[in-house]
């Protein structure tokens, strides 16, 4: 196959494709494992075969979004290269090697009246994402979605439309080659906001939206939304510095946390240390760490020349930049407290030896994930064996955390009798 | 205790309920098992100890309803009597008795790399419920949330206000005796449609909202909700009666479905019917079941004189009352089309000796429950061994089909390590 990535962008009614999707949707819910993996091994192929289109896709959408003054950052997210398309291609290998959701049964019980009870995964069906720059969300999702008999509707952004669209013919050509419909994937390509919020009220075409985004289009979605919601939230992820800290350990999960890839949402964005081994924790990384801006609290500002002035705002801010907030806490209670007022429920990480800090650290944190002794940048669907993630949930509904996918799969109840009635 | 349940209703601003609700969530989200059973076990002697005073404040309830011309149904749903409120406390017994949610490790595992990672269930925080006449709500409510460690935040309805006031009463006293805070149990007193809009947008305060309702309360959340649902929707389940059904089965469990109690979700609505058996099943119907009224299809009134004609909309209709749809379908391919077409997610049944039939319906039909040779009445938390239930989830999100401890839950990451960073 070859891909036509620079051609006009297609126009069709969302609800037409709605109806498209929502049949294709059937169909893939009753395919056999098998024909869902051989999709994905030949989606594979098929970006592999014409990864030069694609580049040459993604060269003008670059092209593009340096004429329109597209962020640096923007820009590393939005480009592909062979590297990074060999990525993408061995994501959705590594997705069809992942075991089957569909059908797995979560509990199964005899009730007294001899009715059989089971419950049984089975997928979600249309799964709605919207999503920013980077392509490879394309294939990662796509091909989740797939993996778990799930149809994909994809809203990515503007400014990644040739790359997306060059990157959905190879997933719609695999499902084709598998005998699946080419409908279980489609994007949408008129990336308008009104186009976007007609999206979020398609209820009873999308079962679930995924929103992975910024401030602007979460507040959209709380206004306009009537699918439901997942939500990929922001990441203000705290480290906190116990008094009994090993303080080699800590410095090194800070540099890791604030400095491996700033610009994700489990990066850590504020530092909570100790007073009884502030001085010290802040020293080190006046030292090691000063590509790093620190905005800190007053305490913090006295401990170290470095430490730049915080407002209340800073503590509530996702940086994703090499800036951080500090605050100097009395006490483990303090840090929880602090954590409980200004973190956003995605990752939070104590640095401790000792074990009932930390195994209260552990319980008592409300996000969805908690650390102990380790970098908060650990929170992503691969490291913890998911193979590839949709988004990250910050919502206590449903789906917490990473979510592959046992995330896009809803469990139902099957009950057998011999003729119950009840009495 | 006594209760004073014909007391001025209290105007207390929705937002300090708020606020004093949040605070109680944090403490029972680390209360101790035995504590969280002993406020239950409180709360149930308690509700048996005044159980003249409820009844007092429930005569008054059933007054105004009558005089405000409550219907025949609601003023049965509304009613309390001695059987009833023993029913409420010995169903927080039950939950008492169930096994503790909180703390449950879903899955562990080592990585590669050392961590160890475990999923492992916690408390949403708080519950938001609102819903209707029935004062056992109240207590079934409280008592799962007070059992999974969450706040229950009840809006019940104004015709059941002195009911509910005088039951949450016996639910915060059992709370205070067992050194709980009595807040994690309170009831919006003020029932307008304003202010229960107000309460579907406490978002950061609400975790949760389980609305219990008809479809203007629906479409009020639809439109006005910012706080995660979960939707305890219509049920417009239906009885597919199979070619190669047993027809004595197929003939007791369709009474059974209908009538047994026809005001419930879980009531059969409509019947489908092969045309192999269509004729015999629809005589015997006709001989047995005259005080339900069938609203048929055009075949299926050729077959019974007792079958009037059906409008599209009555197949779409919840009757919720001595009523039924009826259709004569040729093949179990059309009666699955006709189930996604009309069905409403809740509960479908099949009646077949043909293991194949029975094996693709309860595999291809899209609904929280599909049951095989059983009546649709089984789909309730007790019956199904929930102990209760918060409400029966139409949508696919979290939750499906009856709620129990269970989708009181979330579940999040605990992630240890020994210093690990990310390469």
């Amino acid at each position: 196959m070859t891909v036509d990535t620079l051609r006009s962008v297609t126009t069709e009614d969302l609800h037409q494709q709605g109806a498209r999707i929502a049949a294709a949707a059937r169909v893939i819910a009753r395919a056999p494992d098998a024909q869902r993996v051989d999709a994905l091994l030949r989606a594979a192929a098929n970006l592999r075969a014409v990864s030069g289109d694609v580049l040459v896709a993604n060269q003008a959408d670059l092209a593009e979004g340096a004429q329109s003054g597209l962020s640096q950052t923007a820009m590393d997210r939005l480009r592909l290269d062979e590297a990074r398309i060999e990525a993408m291609a061995a994501g959705l290998e590594t997705v069809a090697g992942l075991a089957d959701p569909v059908g797995e049964v979560v509990s199964e019980s005899v009730r007294p009246n001899g009715l059989r009870v089971r419950r049984v995964r089975t997928p979600l069906g249309v799964v709605g994402v919207i999503y920013e720059n980077r392509p490879n969300v394309t294939s990662d999702v796509a091909g989740l979605c797939i993996r778990s008999a799930n149809a994909a509707f994809l809203r990515g952004s503007s400014t990644a439309l040739r790359s997306n669209v060059a990157v959905v013919e190879t997933l719609r050509d695999g499902l084709r080659g598998a005998g699946l419909p080419a409908d279980a994937v489609i994007l949408v390509e008129e990336t308008s906001h009104e186009r976007a919020i007609e999206f979020m009220r398609m209820r009873g075409t999308i079962d679930v939206l995924v929103p992975r985004g910024g401030p602007s289009l979460i507040a959209s979605m709380l206004e306009h939304a009537t699918v439901p919601v997942v939500l990929d939230g922001d990441g203000n992820c705290h480290v906190y510095v116990d008094a009994r800290a090993d303080l080699d350990m800590a410095v090194s999960i800070i540099r890791n946390a604030k400095t491996q890839r700033p610009g994700v949402c489990n990066a850590m964005e504020s530092l909570l240390v100790h007073q009884d081994v502030a001085g010290e924790v802040l020293a080190r990384l006046e030292a090691t760490m000063g590509e790093v801006r620190l905005l800190g609290d007053a305490r913090a500002q006295e401990l170290s020349e470095a430490v730049l002035p915080a407002t209340d705002e800073d503590f509530r801010t996702e940086f994703l930049d090499l800036i951080a907030s500090v605050a100097v806490v009395d006490s483990l209670d303090e840090a929880m407290d602090h954590i409980a007022r200004y973190g956003s429920g995605h990752s939070e990480a104590i640095v401790t030896e000792d074990p009932l800090a930390a195994e209260r650290f552990l319980r008592e944190v409300d996000a969805a994930a908690v650390l102990h002794n380790a970098s908060t940048r650990f929170v992503d669907g691969a490291e913890l064996g998911l193979g590839a993630e949709v988004g990250i949930s910050t919502q206590k509904l449903h789906a917490r955390g990473p979510m592959g996918l046992e995330a896009l799969t809803s469990v139902r109840w099957v009950i057998q009798g011999e003729g119950n009635i009840r009495t």
